[in-house]
This record gives C-alpha cells, structure tokens and sequence, in this order.
C-alpha cells in the first residue's frame, strides 16, 4: 500500500485484537536472573511466591519458555471496551519539526485510568477472581497503577484495597476520588490498620510515607487476609507479559500498512510499557529476523539503565521484597522530590535489564525542563496532552527525527505514548510559570546507595 | 448483518467522517426565531454581526436555508486528530442492568479538551484565521469550552484570549494550565484589562465574578482590538451546525449494521451536544421519513425546557447580548451553586426550542444525586469515568432501558456521551461522601426572574 494512504489514526478491527500474550524470556538466550529470597539467597519457588501471588501469575512469573499465552476470553472482552489502542501517524509533529522522518506512536491513554497499567490490571484481577479470592491488595504513589486496578476490580466485583503514599493521598485527592468512585477503599500509608503501619507511626508520628512503606501494608494485608493476594504494576516479569499487547498490536497495525521501524522508543521507569513495547519488535531482533534500534529513555534524576549497576537488589525501599537481579541505583537512592514524572524506581525489570546488558538495546537519559518542552510542542500540534512519564520518549523521539533533519535520513520512528497528562497539571504549571528545575543525582549519592547493595553469593 | 456481530466499539474510517455539516434549519418548516438587537428590537443584521462574529460564521448564523455544508479540509485534517469518534455498544451496561433494551452512546470524550466542544472549536478559529484575523476571544466557567478553543488556537497559530470567572481560575487551577499549556492567555475576570472590569472592580472590589462579566470583557476586547472577534462554544445556529458532526458520525455507525434507534437521548444545556446528536433524525422526522422519540435532559436545578417560557430574552446575565427567542428561565435566575454539572444555563438554542415548541421532542430533568448514581454505576462497568453532564444523559438512558425491563420491549436507546469527568472530582467526591444535595428552585424563584424578561415587539 502506498506511503499517502497512511491514516492519521490505524485503528485494528476488534476481531484483530491479539488472541494471545507473547513471553519475550522464550527467545532470551540469555534468561533473567530469578528472583531471590532475601532470607536464603536462593530462587524463589513457586510455593514461596504463592502466599503473596496468585497461583496462575506465578506459573507467569516463572515460565521462562512458554513463547505465547492465550488471552483468556474474559480479559479479551474488557480490552474491547478500550482497545485496540490506536497507532498514531504523526503527520502533524513531522510537519511541524520538519523531518523527513516518519513518526509514529502507540497511544494507550484513551481509557479511564489514563494509562496502559490497565492491560495488566485486569488481567492480574482475572486470575485472583478466577482462583476464588475475594480481593487484592496493593500500593499506589501518583496513583496510576491504582486507578487501573479499581477499574478492573469494579469490572470483576473484586475487592480492591489500596496503599496510597500519604502525600499523594493529600496531595492527589483527584486520583484518590477515581479510585473511590471504582468502588476501591483507599488508605493514606502509614495507616492504623496494619503492624507495620502502626510501627511506622509509632515512631514517625509525622511521616508523609513512602511507597517501599506502602508496599509493606499492602504486603502485610495481602498475606494475612485469607483471599486476598498482592499485586504490582510493574517490573515483574508477568507485568510484561501482559504487557506485551501493547507491542503485538503496535505490530500488526504497522505491518498492515507494511511499515517496518527503524528506531523504537519507550520511557523506562520499572519497564512496563517498554517491555510491552518492544516485545514482538526484540523478538525478531533475538531470533535474528530482523534488526532494530530500541531506545529505553530515562528522567536524568533517575538513570538507572544510564548510571545504575547490574546487580541484585530489593524492589522496594523497605527491602522486604525479593531480590532481583537489575540495573539500579540501590533501593536507598531516593530520587529528587523535584522530579515530576513518574519514573522514580531506582531498579528495573530484570528482563530489559538482561537485555540491554546483552547489548540488545540503548539507554539515554532526559532532563525533565526538556521532556516538558517537548511535552508542549507535541500537545499543540497533535492534540493530547502527555503524561509526563510518555513526554520521556516524546523528547527522544523528537531528538531522532531532528537528527533526521540534519542527515536527511527517512528514518521510521515508533515511540510509545503511555497516558495523559490530565493529573500532573501542578507539574505543567511549574514548566508555564518558568519555576521547573532539573536536579541531577551526583556521582556520590549514587556510589553511596550502589554501596549499600544487599550481600548476594556471586556478588560482590 | 446479525445482531451478534456488532462490535463494541463502531469505528468509521478516516475516509467516511462525514464531508458536510448538516443544517437541521434547512428542513424546519418553523424556522427558529432571528436574534434581535436589544436596542431597537429589530432582527440583527449581518452587518451588526460583523463586527463580533467573523464573516463566514455570520452567514452561517443566518443561514435557516442552506441544508449541507462543506467541511473544509483543514477541519476535516484537524478533525482526523480525534475523530471519528466511537459508537459504543453499551454490552456492560445492558447485562448489569438485565435490561432487554440495546444501549449505544456516541463518546465524544476522546480528546484533551474532553468533550464535543472542539468540533465547533476548530470550525470558529479556522473561519477566523481564513479571514486574516490575529486571534479571537471568549469566556469559559468550567473550562472544557476554553481549553477546546486553546487547542484549536495552538494547531492554527492564531492568539486566544480567555476570561475565566474569577472562582473557577481560582479554584480550577488545572483547567486553566491545559488552556496556558496551549498558548492560551487566560484572565480572572473581572480584570483590569477592560473598562467593563475595572468598572466592576471599582465597584465590587471583592466579587469572584460571573459568566456574564466575563463576556461582557471578552466582547470589549473582541471589538476593541483590530484583528479579534469574539467566540462562543454553545446556544448559537452555528455552533449546532458544526456539531452535526456528531450525529452524522454516529447515524452513519448505526447505518453500517443497520440498527435504526427507537429513543435519543442528550443532556441540554445551551444546546450544542443535543442538536449536534439529533440532527440528521431529527432532519428524517421533520421529513417525515422516520419517526424517532427523541429526549433532552436537563438538570432540575436549572429546568429551562421542563419548566421554562418560551421567549425573547438576553443570553447573559450582563444582558449585553442580543436577543434570543428560546425556553428561558429568565436572565437573571441563578441557578443553585450546589449544581456539579456545566448545564447551568438559563436559556436554550433557539433551534431546539422551536423543536420542543412544535412537539418534535420531549424534554426531562433529573435531580444530581440520581445523576451521578448513575455515572458511578456507569463507570464501573463501561470503564469510562463520564462528565457530570454527560451523566444526565446517562440517567435518563438508564431509566428507559429499566423501563424496557420492565414491558420487556427490546427498544434501542442511542445516547450522547459528551464528554470525561477528570475535572470534576470535586463533585465526584461529595458523591463519594454521601454530602452531594439537591436543590430545586421553587416556582417562585422561576416566577420572579421570568418576570423580568425584557420588553420586545409582539411579547407582552
């Protein structure tokens, strides 16, 4: 089909939906490391795992071989009330840089929750219902990964129990009232109503909380709760999995239009969207049938891929989580409170960071005043305000297409647009009143948390 | 094509957004009444318009007989950004409620601006930069009329100057850094940029101002400054012209799988959504090719159809304005602050009152707390959190299709989904929280203010 037939918007067919998850660990020569437990320094089991999981997104979680899941029909049928995502032509940012470039985004913030969390959400919500539990427990900071698992434990009429970090929940009293209208119970963390909650107010009576606090009571509800689990929205290996839609349709909208890209793009804070991303694009590139250049962007506060170490680690602040084996800054760095986006997580899925340290992919870091220039040429010319977490790869996307420019390359870029901006205004009235700063970790507050790595047989 | 292959979601493509607006005054056999100069109560002739209204836009303001226009194809790229929009089969719904009835929304929230608003949005600001002219002006309360005319603004490079009323700037900070985050400049009004605001100022140094202020500047700075006219989102001829769009988008979905609705269904404040819907059904049934019952809902703190007079009166509180022939409820009633929704306008397009007049539809008004009832139960199966006025539609769509449930009649409800509530959380909630009341205006309250309409030739 010719170049000009392009439509501004591919929309699949419902019936094009993909029918099934595709597992990128199945193509890893290369395999990410397992997951440990802290106490003994081995691999986790599926039997430790299965107090806090549910049973089926554990067999997920350790199945490095299964290549495609089937979608069960359920989950399928929620995805129509919101998929297929549409992929983007860009002409209007292209005529706008000037690039002979061709740009394209997956667009995943056109549903309630805002963002692509949702994919995963309903699926983690499917499996607890399936397996009888009443509900799920789990964390939530700016509140996107909450949201998302409201909506599909409303869907479900499951139980949906939230930990919002107390400054959000005072500070983000929208997200709490979506959240709320779902039908989720949300608590401001530290609360009263776990041990860990209570010790932690015992002894910072004014804490605004943390989300490795946060995590803890979610945890600690999930686990002494009979059916109830926990559940994430990010970095493990299941969260990619699901995730993975994200890239198949990507795919399938561009091969009907028999566009290969040359460049693909995604924000990286735990890798959820990246992976989900580029799944099917680094599943070629694995398996030697085709080649791409696959870009994970990072805010510069946070470098983890650009800066961190290859190491085990705790995926959370409080350490009691597993270990997994990441680029990271250390589980002590706290990034700057400055930073507005959402890409705050000192580690990263132990899936791309296996892969980029394969060499499988490139890394770059971004500077939050320039995501947000970016963030306002894109939403007056294309229309959609951007989360400032999508507005990462938007920076980097615009950056390829100018060097473009400059070489006259007809380069095909996919970048992914991971939500909307709609609850980050604070943030875009620091960048139009002038007042947004960057803060820019020094070699020393990284050395220091990377010092403070948990001692793990065959690491140093 | 069998019922059961209807799709959740009915896209067009690209290639089928419809080419022409439709005009519905082109198949009244009443033609809605003109406006009038308030100063000589003589019809407003195109040469008073000029001077506020570009030139395109007056003629068609005017225009009762011209049935098809065309879209230019500037619009019809812009529109391309965000359009088409969905035709949902509301399957989530019609199961939770065990309804017989089938329940089709057209959502027209799918854009930053979060509502049908910048269909006409685009169409304003384009006659405006094809006439030469630097920028336009206008007012906004809640916002979504302001920031649609933003995002128009921003795509065409032309100035947009916004007088928000003092509260909402203040107290609906977020809205107002979408519309700066598109280039807009926005003013609390009263402000001291206008003689009409610093006389206001003078004398009421502490008022958080009204949508009547807030006109009454942006026409001063409209026909003050060469290279400006002034802009409205709702209520005039031309507006419903543009939002045609939306029933001929979703007339065209139906058409495709030959579904033809019993019952339409729009919330009704000024009019541009529900004309926007109805219109080509409404064009068949004044034609008397089909019949359709057709159904405005409106809020019962501001009843301008339900309990309304059928009269010439000021479209603003500041009554500068011209002269409309609509149900009003007088110019000066204020509807309760304790409403939520946008629909707090005291009149009505002067096409839909024609309709209602001549009994080509039926009008009803819900009270908010079985509003948002509504949206709530609404949002936890369909996933979409709606907008408090959209939710009006909703609660009347629901209360046919349990009525259906009831006779068991498989009636087809299409309804209008105007718009997300994001912005609106406040309101959501004093819903959460059970502290959401109702207040009704008592026949007197009515009485008083429709006493008060202005005097015109032939209106006692």
């Amino acid at each position: 089909m010719s170049e000009n037939t392009i439509p501004y918007k591919i929309y699949l067919t419902e019936d094009e939906i993909p029918r099934q998850w595709y597992n990128l660990r199945a193509d890893m020569k290369e395999k990410p490391a397992p997951l440990l437990n802290p106490g003994t320094g081995q691999p986790l089991t599926a039997e430790e795992m299965s107090g806090i999981f549910c049973e089926e997104l554990v067999r997920q979680e350790l199945d490095n071989n299964t290549a495609y899941y089937d979608i069960p029909e359920d989950i399928r049928n929620f995805y129509k009330m919101y998929r297929p995502a549409p992929l983007v032509r860009a002409y209007c940012l292209e005529k706008a840089l000037g690039t002979p470039a061709k740009i394209y985004y997956k667009f995943e913030g056109n549903n309630t929750s805002g963002s692509h969390k949702l994919n995963s959400a309903i699926a983690q919500a499917y499996y607890a219902k399936k397996q009888g539990l009443k509900g799920v427990t789990t964390e939530t900071g700016a509140g996107q990964w909450g949201t998302a698992l409201s909506m599909a434990c409303a869907y479900l009429g499951l139980d949906c129990k939230v930990y919002m970090v107390k400054v959000s929940y005072e500070q983000k009293p929208f997200r709490r009232e979506v959240m709320r209208t779902y039908g989720a119970s949300v608590t401001p963390s530290p609360s009263d109503t776990t041990n860990v909650g209570r010790k932690i107010l015992a002894e910072f009576p004014d804490t605004t909380g943390s989300l490795g606090c946060a995590i803890s009571e979610a945890v600690e509800v999930a686990v002494s709760n009979p059916g109830y689990r926990y559940v994430l929205g990010s970095v493990l290996n299941q969260v990619l999995l699901h995730q993975s839609i994200i890239g198949l349709e990507a795919k399938a909208a561009l091969d009907k239009y028999g566009v290969k890209p040359d460049i693909i793009i995604g924000c990286a804070g735990g890798g959820s969207n990246l992976g989900g991303l580029i799944a099917p694009f680094m599943g070629e590139k694995l398996r030697g049938e085709n080649d791409y250049r696959i870009i994970a962007v990072e805010p510069a506060s946070c470098p983890s891929f650009t800066r961190g170490t290859f190491a085990y680690d705790f995926c959370d602040t409080g350490m009691i989580c597993p270990l997994a084996k990441m680029y990271t800054l250390g589980s002590s760095f706290i990034p700057s409170a400055n930073h507005a986006g959402g890409l705050r997580f000192h580690g990263m899925s132990s899936i791309l960071s296996q892969l980029y340290h394969d060499g499988y992919m490139e890394a770059v870091s971004v500077e939050q005043s320039s995501v947000f220039e970016a963030a306002e040429q894109f939403a007056r010319v294309e229309g959609i305000l951007p989360a400032p977490e999508s507005s990462h790869a938007i920076r980097a996307a615009i950056d390829e297409a100018l060097r473009c420019k400059e070489t006259g390359e007809e380069k095909t870029i996919l970048f992914g647009l991971t939500g909307t901006g709609y609850f980050d205004l604070v943030a875009y009235q620091l960048f139009n009143d002038g007042t947004m700063t960057d803060v820019i970790p020094t070699d020393e507050d990284i050395a220091k948390s990377v010092a403070a790595l948990p001692k793990v047989p065959g690491q140093g």
